[in-house]
């Protein structure tokens, strides 16, 4: 999330800006001293297991640190101080829960590609290939891709526990904290199985089941989660909480169907994956299902059966998009994010947070929703 | 462990006997417990994801609960109470970390069988073939099993933090605990990377690199980790942990040990696995290790080509077998098992726990380095 649009210097926003910047410096210090941390226990054992650590650094160095700005600003407008380590603590903890949950969904999605470079079970595939080592390349770099996410996944809750009391047993942070690590995961499985039970179910339910599936996998984990845990680290009352999820539940979901578009007509030098991924991975999206209920029979069908081939050539990719367009789906989905992006706006307008932390807010919203470079 | 071994009525054994008996069943209504809260959470966003619930619950009701048990050991003979919830919750975080590492362990091993039924992904898998799913049923299992193991690493967790004080941010009942999960991610990558890398590597070094493997993947995790936590979780003086280690230590290498001797020459309906699975994944232990050492040239070939490879048919995983016993190397790894039994026993007099704990103690490693029935 580039903070240059934040930037009014002078301002509220202009200050906002200064803000973030300062935490995003110190989230990007955590988690570097805290994998730091890790370097002499790891060696210990065996330097060849560094290339673990050093997959999980990688991931966690780039991004756009959505979660944790929002679970920033979910903290300040709480109340909370600016410079506390607590917060920035949180941070980090939730930057690597999603790079552990991008490192499994890699695998599970066979993505070679994040963020123009190489997953990270293609990382070890690649090793594997230099080297030159013995049985399978590809299936070695799944076995240490699903070892390194699940030790991204073990310093990620290290990490959280270490911001102290505010996150021991009984408290919100760590109800919420709890939450959603269960919600995504029921919610990725709810994206595989629609994937492969999808098309033996009813078209009619295609739009309903794929909203679900958004609610739980993304739009709960990508904000709203993440901002009452910000919200409730910082001791906010019941009401603020509830306000927080009544922005930030309809703007996560505008953020996944805005992803969703991307994911089929996103440009790859944009979206650092290759185009019409998304198509080829199977996902059946809320786009997919508009598609399959508005398109006609012959154009649905061949839609339908399209979805989740490895090798889809480009020139299908293209006819898939020009009948997603032309059926309306497009414009639908377009639709809902307006729609979902406008009771998000409507519902910041009554948060009762301060001039600093809302302008922070609508910019990361604007950013997620829009996701104009 | 069968309680029935340290049965002799009357005696201290006889006291630890029930007592033990009592633990175990309260880890398992802790575990059954735990696992029912989260039924209505996953039921509200879908049905569906009740599955992933259910395999997690069966492969926790099930194994010989060894972490737990030494955990129990190390914290009653540091001076825990007997009926402290505290260590219930322990012994039952340590069994979904168990569950967490088999379920992604056996999707790493290709292991289609855990305990004489299907793994985790082969019951997904089978669940997408029984309803006819579309796209590839063995990819639908691997991707169900990753998540499912996601969620029960973070259920292990939500327990383990769920103790309260003592395994706060700082306690050393954490810090064991963080290491313990570190370690047996390390220990596992090793694991595979000798796997692939190990033909090219001096075989002169084999055993020393297995013997490394089983120490981090295992014999800390097995049972040293899990002692000095509950011995840390009572408050057990650091000399007590280091002597917990003396004793731990070697007893959980010659566990692995025999684990590994019983992957090879392993009764299936005693083992739950296939008669020489470890050949067939391609496992380089310290028992093949010592086979590629002492083995003639052609037979050293003979084993070393052979590994790894998925189909491997029962006569040459008997030619396989011939050349482990007729070259020394299954009775030198019996050799080892001795030795490292004897260090452990002779650690275990040393211990200052009280008659119960230290007869408690002997009954277990008995159990575990010898797996009679």
């Amino acid at each position: 999330m580039s903070t240059a649009e934040l930037s009014r210097e002078g301002g509220p926003a202009g200050s906002a800006d200064r803000e973030q910047d300062a935490f995003v410096g110190a989230v990007a210090g955590t988690l570097a001293d805290f994998l730091e941390s890790k370097r002499g226990m790891l060696e210990s054992i065996s330097p060849d297991t560094l290339a673990l650590l050093d997959s999980i650094r990688a991931l966690v160095t780039g991004g756009k640190r959505l979660r944790a700005l929002m679970c920033y600003w979910g903290w300040r407008g709480a109340g909370g101080a600016a410079d506390s380590p607590q917060i920035v603590a949180a941070g980090a903890a939730l930057e690597l829960f999603q790079a552990a949950a991008l490192i499994h969904d890699d695998i599970i999605d066979r993505s070679d590609i994040r963020r123009g470079g190489p997953s990270v079970h293609r990382q070890f595939s690649q090793l594997h290939q230099r080297h030159r080592w013995a049985l399978d390349a590809e299936r070695f770099g799944h076995a240490a891709a699903i070892l390194t996410g699940d030790l991204c996944l073990s310093f990620s809750e290290e990490v959280f526990a270490g911001i102290g009391p505010a996150t021991s047993a009984g408290s919100r942070a760590r109800e919420v904290f709890d939450l959603m690590r269960a919600e995504v995961m029921a919610g990725q499985y709810l994206d595989i199985l629609e994937e492969v039970s999808g098309p033996s179910k009813p078209a009619a339910g295609a739009v309903d089941r794929a909203q679900s599936i958004i609610r739980y996998k993304s739009a709960k984990y990508s904000t709203e989660h993440p901002l009452i845990l910000g919200g409730a680290l910082a001791g906010g009352s019941g009401s603020l909480l509830t306000a927080y999820s009544d922005f930030a539940l309809p703007l996560g979901e505008a953020f996944q169907l805005r992803d969703d578009v991307l994911g089929v007509f996103g440009d790859p030098a944009t979206t650092g994956k290759p185009a019409g991924d998304d198509l080829r991975e199977g996902k059946r999206t809320v786009l997919v299902g508009l598609t399959l209920a508005k398109a006609d029979d012959d154009d649905a069908r061949f839609v339908d059966e399209r979805l989740g081939i490895q090798d889809l050539g480009d020139d299908e990719i293209a006819q898939i998009r020009a009948i997603i367009a032309g059926s309306g789906a497009l414009a639908a989905a377009e639709g809902l994010i307006e729609d979902y992006s406008n009771a998000a706006f409507s519902a910041l307008e009554l948060l009762d947070i301060g001039v600093g932390p809302a302008a922070a807010l609508g910019s990361l919203a604007r950013a997620a929703v829009g996701r104009e470079p």
